[in-house]
């Protein structure tokens, strides 16, 4: 399971948010050191906007935890919108190709989760990459395949309506032949202005995702970095939507698709 | 343009081949400190047999002259039969996947050179890996993608047909709607017994390809290592074979299929 | 706290020790995934006896796990003599020449212990280390300056004076104005023939160091990596002798100086 | 021979100066490919200065030219004061500790160059790194150790006589007992607002040095990057100075010490 928050809000220095809160992402990259839970020490990743419209991107395979020039960018680098990612592999090799978050034109991605029998699927699922975006493939991993075939579903026009459609592709393969594999997808995705956080699974439990708004920043994280109050669960099947001049919403996601019976999901508008 | 050098005969120390002559192929990597030839900075890699049917690899990111790792292997590693790379990147990440040598079961295969347009063709030559092979690509290079087909062509029966089979498929795709796109292909390809060392290109000039044979000990190199006598060119267009109880071969390669007007090209014994 | 496996015997795969068993120094880098312990992600190394007096080394900064070069290494290299480490830095940074083991000459060493404040007394534990053996300071930590401080003080002629002399003038720094800082020094020395492990701390428990026999096979660990009968505890304050054609022994080590009430500690013979 | 540049004007992105020049820093790390000069490819750094008193560090081992995270940042990175350095190890190993530019509170240092006899001098060196500050010793090359030892001879209080200082006492060490070793330092300092670059040797030729000015931009450079007119020498012997609200000064470094005979070398103003 890897860890990962997302910023959106005022600029700000990222070490505020990635290496000072008291449970930070370095120190959860680190927690096995103190707690029962998992290390994710396979590499870890800074994707941010600035003066471009494409995304800044900082990727190393070594742990988090001790890699000097990320404490550095953390100290000066600043954004509006921001995700830091640390890695736990699930069986792709440690390659910063397959470091988090992914880059591709003006949207950025990260992931935490997995696609049950990845190597057996892999082909399918890098089918749904068209064309003109197979050339951005550069590593091996389930995440970055989902991301291009999003990009290439019209993420553009409506990232959430990709998004579904990638899912419900992915969740036909998955239950093909009544294997009923799994899948967990809790995922950030941007564009230098919109947010959307996605928080799901296929035939499992969905991966935690939280997030706390304070004024105009908010942060999404897989799980809170510090004891304050203030961090709300996203529900399982649900996306958080953070717009420019919108109010934060939560969304269903992928509810009707799955329960039929209840086409008509209503809207949960975010309570601040 | 890669360098590599691949050995066959008496048990050895890799030093003696690898890091000791003059012109080396640490040197080479160096090169362009004493000439005006390239820098192959892009990562490199060993090759070997020993206790196990199946190879062993060491493959590393930073260039060879520096890696210390490499130093102390040279100085300790034996064996009857090994490859040594080092690579000048065309395009495709510096990763410890896109170095070569690559190895999948008994075989093992590196290469210098290149298919034009990979980043337009690389999904189609992708598709030449058969499905039980695909879990094995595990970086991006044409030359991965070359190697896992030749895998699935049929390898163990008989791998000069088997990459006859991929080279011929290769050929259509490069030469389609009249386009003539170019193709590099000097590599050497072994397992564990028996070395193929190949010699050709599709509408360009083939790579430079040599080797030395001194009592039992075969060295096949992309250029000779030292100033010594002894260094035969392979002509293009022809494969090397050494085989066990066997004299080396220099054996046709593509010529009926290029030149059908000569379909009896002869089997010419090479002289030691 | 470090991790490290020393091997004396016939000569053997070093899979059957590092990669193989059940809690492998492997599994060990990674502990943290299953229990409360710690993890050992910040780089690794091998070092081993061949063909050459010099050992043959390999070290390198990503965490044990995820390095697929170590496990082909460890399924084709064969030792009668040979080391495994883990590392888990105590502040130094993690470069291939802060880990172990470290070389020199013919000898090997590696450690899994501290010395307090060490930035403040580091100056004056380096100018332990002999002028003509400056040169062979390559990184930064406590347990190279060490190291070569032993080298330098006889060690050809007597292991374990050298080390004792070390060990002696560590303790009068650390003692110095009444301070009491603590050392632990748990540490394995070679020279492609005998082998000495080290269990002793200075203010402070020892860390725990344990071995194990069978035939002519010695190995000693920081801890048990299966959970076969056979496991024995060093006692703290002793060494560890393993020689040619001599039966393991367990000696009294800084006994003498440091209770110097009981001079005359007696050896005790190890029960194989 | 390493390759560097400094900045310092107006706030602007590193990759007008470091990435896009024609004959830029990074293809300078390459240079090999096109003429006879030397590679660059042992690691690289960048350093600056923003919103924190001390400046920002990104250093690594890989090349500049296939380094991504490096295109990134420079495309993201702005700042008024910036240096970028490419590096040609000479003898000392290949890590991040090891890159220029180095970092000490507020300053920052970088340096091409070299100290005759490294290995033999080095403790005697190191030894004028004052105690305080040898706690960030943290690599092992002859530049680090000059810049602590500048740090330690009163750099807050006149940098100039500082460095001048270090040189006096590194030149009586190299000609100790007649044997004038040689040294070339040309490099340079900086504390966020005032930018000194030195152009010196002891017993040798220095290397070069040049420097460019348009509008309240500085840049200097080890070679011009480009073929645009405007680039000046920085005499040998000499220090370029840049300080806020000052027009640039060259001024003679090391003339009194070395030529008694010229006590009164008069100040250069250089023409922008």
């Amino acid at each position: 399971m890897c860890r990962w928050i997302a910023y959106r809000g005022e600029t700000t220095l990222f070490e505020n948010y990635v290496t000072e809160p008291v449970h930070s992402l370095i120190t959860q990259s680190l927690r096995a050191r103190e707690s029962a839970g998992p290390t994710n020490g396979d590499g870890f990743g800074l994707g941010w906007y600035g003066v471009h419209p494409e995304p800044g991107l900082y990727r190393e395979t070594r742990p988090a935890w001790s890699d000097e020039n990320l404490r550095y960018l953390c100290r000066h680098l600043q954004s509006h919108m921001f995700f830091a990612h640390v890695r736990a592999a699930t069986g792709t090799p440690v390659t910063r190709q397959n470091c988090h978050p992914f880059a591709c034109g003006r949207w950025m991605f990260m992931h935490n989760g997995f696609v049950g029998s990845w190597s057996r699927l892999r082909r399918r699922i890098e089918a749904m990459i068209p064309d003109p975006l197979y050339p951005s493939r550069s590593g091996n991993t389930d995440s970055e395949a989902i991301f291009l075939a999003i990009m290439g579903a019209g993420i553009d026009e409506d990232p959430i309506a990709a998004t579904r459609t990638v899912m419900t592709r992915l969740g036909a393969l998955l239950n093909e032949n009544g294997l009923r594999e799994r899948m967990r997808f809790t995922a950030a995705l941007a564009n230098g202005h919109d947010l959307y956080a996605f928080r799901f699974a296929e035939n499992d439990a969905a991966n935690s995702l939280y997030y706390r708004q304070a004024g105009d920043r908010l942060i999404v994280a897989s799980e809170p970095y510090d004891g304050e109050p203030g961090w709300t669960e996203v529900p399982a099947n649900h996306v958080l939507v953070s717009r420019s001049a919108h109010q934060i919403e939560l969304l269903p996601f992928m509810q009707d698709e799955r329960k039929s019976e209840h086409p008509g999901a209503q809207r949960v508008v975010a309570r601040a």
